[in-house]
């Protein structure tokens, strides 16, 4: 006997065959003799309704009032899936964010968890009950509903395996794991069996949108183990865990990338100290952030270029500020260039062995791909280039380590 | 300066701009200097939509999931016409049942509102902001959301203004007012002024579908004035209100008419004591509403014929249950009939003054319409009819008690 959470997204409840489908699943698990509590999203299509709604009346509305309209949307699952499952056979009851509660803090539309409390639904799910709980949504110190942001359930799910120390943290989802890199570009990629919190973050934040960035923070927090697995199929999938937990490590776990860049480079800026601060002071002011930044050798006359990425939704308004502050800054010339693409080799098996940058560098130079920019962290290397050699990198790379499946 | 609840139906909140004009109707009763509540229903066709796809899942359903799934669409036109008034400079905002809180009792699906926390929102009333309240939804003794039947947003707006002391609740939907007749029927129907409780209540039950029966009775018993008026016109409504308040009493308000009735006779009864008790009880078991009762004289023999109504819905059980008790009652014959319509003249005048009914009698019999049951009350005189006549006896009534528009 397990105490599991299941969560389920809005493909997942996309309609109300599904639904019953979902209700299937869970009574399997209870069958099994599990405990369960299982987690909802809205109906696929539904919140972006609500958003459109909000949006049609006040572009720029009381994020109060966003709330409370976007929120339905799971209310109406939690209900629809607590009838499907009394409907199996299964007791079953709904829980809205304020019921539990699931406090938050007070940032409407952006809030994060502070604390669930989870009392009574042990209780009951120790009789047998499955406890249906509303994602995306919690009770703010005003006593009015706040949400997430978008994605939030899959970080409602974590932090609610978390207060109920589950043994695990089922995220049912229309892919059926985490791949080595993305299959519509590599046939050849594999589903992992297993990836460490660590890897699946730097995943996430580069544009694989198979889990919220913060519920994967959550769930390496709190040490919570979360598997990404198809709702439609019974294989297994993902186990995204504890470094501990994986005895064979391989040296990179996977491929990503991210199209969402741009680069901006400053020709000649004075080569003294303090510079950068200048440069980089008025863009955290216009909320716009940098990501990748490369300093290169001076020119003579104590100049140098500065290189640096920002998103694509950034750019016109880094060239702005950056335009504005030509005077101040005295750089020679901005060069902005959208047309690049960020790839990275991600794995925590680098930390300890050397040439995973080498073997990057030699495999794109191979393929006659020019590097623009690099980066690196402990447990990955990135670079950008060209973003016509998005796919051609990516395959190259995935051969290079050794990752094709066979 | 005055309280005002005002309340807004499906069609008046169906879509985006219906919900901006909502909007401005409230704006203009704040800027007139009026503290304001608003309660809305679900945008026309939300609440039908999700009803639906409870049944889809369970027939039968468990209430109080049903009441978590069907009490979203109230969430969302709050939500939303709070938005769309701080759109148009109006300081407002959003209450769901849990938050005042509108506290129910725990017949879920049907609950009736017991008491409303007005407090806070008095307070803030008087600093110029509109609370927006979710109609037909509040908070049962399990903490969990009840509703309050179809059409329950009108009680709710009714009870709020009750609560809240309001000098009227302006109730706007798609009609201009209360009619002398059913406008479709005689095109020289005229809209009242005023109506007494009393005959508002006559005129709802027998089905004419202004407003929901019950918050009619609980305006009677707050002695709450309600109005109801166009939401897409200035024009004045009907209002509906205490006897006292109307000066000039028509001896006759209105021509009412049911369609959704039925006839059953049962022939030669035998005509002793407890027969009507042995009759009627196994019909109230199978929870059949018997309306109109006539017993004709006697038979020779000591038998009698029982004549008695009841819905058109009912009247495939009701004559199930008679005939398996047709043993035991002894009648000889039972003759059941849907093609029938009951007319009512409604007035609270006829108090007061005698041959109302005999003018009704002398009008259909002007026409040759035979009556086939009668009955009175203090305020309403019934009759029975074929249905074919319905037109034909409302418009010569309209006409015999001089309610003819000019």
């Amino acid at each position: 006997m397990a105490r599991i959470v299941m969560k389920f997204g809005g493909t997942s409840v996309g309609d109300i065959d599904r639904i019953k489908n979902v209700a299937r699943r869970v009574k399997a698990e209870v069958e099994a003799g599990n405990e369960v509590a299982v987690v909802v999203s809205a109906m696929s299509g539904e919140t972006n309704k609500l958003v459109d709604f909000c949006r049609q009346i006040a572009p720029l509305h009381d994020a109060r009032e966003y709330d409370a309209v976007v929120s339905t949307g799971e209310q109406v699952t939690i209900g629809l899936l607590a009838l499907a499952l009394q409907e199996a056979g299964v007791n079953a009851r709904s829980w809205m964010g304020w019921q539990l509660p699931i406090r938050t803090d007070g940032a409407h539309s952006k809030a994060r968890i502070t604390t669930i409390e989870t009392d009574t639904i042990i209780e009951r799910m120790s009789q047998g009950q499955v406890a249906v709980v509303a994602g995306f949504q919690g009770l703010g110190p005003d006593n009015r509903v706040t949400t997430l942001g978008r994605g939030g359930s899959d970080t409602s799910a974590v932090a609610l395996a978390a207060a109920l120390k589950a043994d695990i943290c089922d995220i049912y989802t229309d892919v059926d794991g985490v791949y080595t890199t993305d299959p519509r570009i590599v046939s050849k990629a594999r589903k992992l069996d297993k990836i460490t919190y660590e890897e699946m973050l730097e995943s996430a934040s580069l544009g694989a949108k198979v889990l919220q960035v913060r519920s994967v923070e959550m769930a390496m927090k709190h040490n919570v183990r979360v598997q990404v697995r198809s709702s439609f199929s019974d294989a297994p999938g993902t186990l995204i865990c504890d470094e501990d937990e994986i005895v064979e490590k391989e040296l990179v776990s996977g491929i990503a990338y991210s199209r969402d860049e741009a680069k901006i480079t400053l020709v000649k800026v004075a080569d003294r100290p303090g510079v950068a601060a200048s440069i980089f002071g008025p863009l955290t002011d216009a909320n716009v952030n940098v990501d990748m930044i490369v300093q290169n050798v001076s020119h003579g006359g104590g100049a140098t270029d500065l290189t640096f990425t920002v998103t694509k939704t950034d750019l016109e308004r880094a060239v702005q500020v950056l335009t504005d502050a030509k005077e101040t800054l005295g750089y020679q010339e901005l060069v902005a260039d959208s047309n690049v693409v960020k790839v990275s080799v991600i794995g925590v098996g680098m930390r300890s062995h050397a040439g995973v940058a080498q073997t990057m560098f030699q495999a794109l130079s191979a393929k006659g791909i020019n590097i623009q920019v690099i980066s690196t962290s402990e447990i990955k290397v990135s670079v950008l280039i060209a973003e016509e050699y998005t796919e051609l990198a990516i395959r190259a790379l995935h051969t290079a380590y050794g990752m094709d499946a066979a």
